[in-house]
């Protein structure tokens, strides 16, 4: 898995999550990991995202607790585990990981856990801002690491998609497990 | 136009920008009208969104000014349109909306300009939040009324494209004038 990923520079993030689309977010503390989905999350600089995690969540306090968090992008191949991570809450089961379907990685010295088939991987610090937490249940982290599977995105955050690594292609979550994968590429010209 | 277009409930906003698409920020004030392309929005809750305008633009007066913002989903058949709207500021072209190329509407009591060809298009209050918006240039907005096209998206909030509907496709920018529009549906189930 960790073959076909790149490192790019974090003030390269936001290109790998302009496209929007829906994101799982891992996280730990003190040996407790969860991944969740997540829709609303977002560029809020070159090197900064935005992350809406609502307190009922567990992933919740692990990210308050460790400070970090980390966003993957999922790719279609994964559609089902990912709608698995986003449905089930390990409030109610302590194994959802372990029986979500998903096949879990780790990076060096990252104990957060990594989901095999997203098209991108980064981690964030979180900024402290007590205010957007508890008003808005609105996180922002500053980009700490990304990478991305190189087959899709290369070093300059420029996405390609083909046959081959179709099961990339992200996913725009609207609900009730009703999904889009990104589509068609343009590029447009002003001239 | 706006034939085709109807009302949704504002707490079903959500589910218009959960696809995670570049938008058209709109703005007015006293007789001032700007249309920028972002796309750094996102769902902030069930009713309301983020979104990062950035001090040097001409809208962002507009917007602290009248404590007023729309959203708009531009659809791949005005790509270049959107494209100039997001490429050239008011601040060098006080023409810039007249030149774009893009073709407005207006909706009845609100002076900011809507653009044709969007899939939907939402007003939104301003919510004072002045250390986001000075630190991250992160407004967040209430929104106030929503509609969409009714041949893509029904009163739930559900998408639906087919041939004829090919051109209302959301876009999803990543830079340099390259594009993805929105792809294939699917609707996932976890039994």
């Amino acid at each position: 898995m960790k073959d076909h990923l790149i490192s790019l520079p974090t003030d390269l993030v936001y290109r790998v999550f302009n496209l929007g689309a829906t994101s799982l977010v891992g996280s730990e503390y003190q040996g407790q990991k969860d991944v969740m989905a997540a829709t609303w999350v977002c560029p809020a600089d070159y090197d900064k995202m935005s992350a809406v995690i609502d307190s009922t969540h567990f992933s919740r306090k692990l990210i308050e607790q460790s400070g970090k968090f980390a966003l993957m992008l999922p790719g279609k191949g994964i559609v089902k585990e990912a709608l698995t991570l986003g449905s089930v809450s390990k409030n109610d089961n302590p194994d959802k990981l372990e029986q979500s379907g998903a096949k879990f990685f780790y990076m060096d010295n990252c104990p957060i856990p990594f989901v095999e088939g997203c098209a991108a991987y980064a981690l964030f610090d979180v900024i402290p801002e007590p205010h957007n937490e508890k008003t808005y249940d609105l996180f922002i982290g500053k980009c700490t690491a990304v990478w991305a599977d190189k087959r899709i995105l290369d070093e300059r955050g420029h996405w390609n998609f083909d046959e081959s690594t179709d099961h990339l292609r992200t996913l725009h979550y609207v609900s009730g497990g009703h999904f889009f994968a990104i589509g068609e590429s343009m590029d447009i010209s002003l001239d």
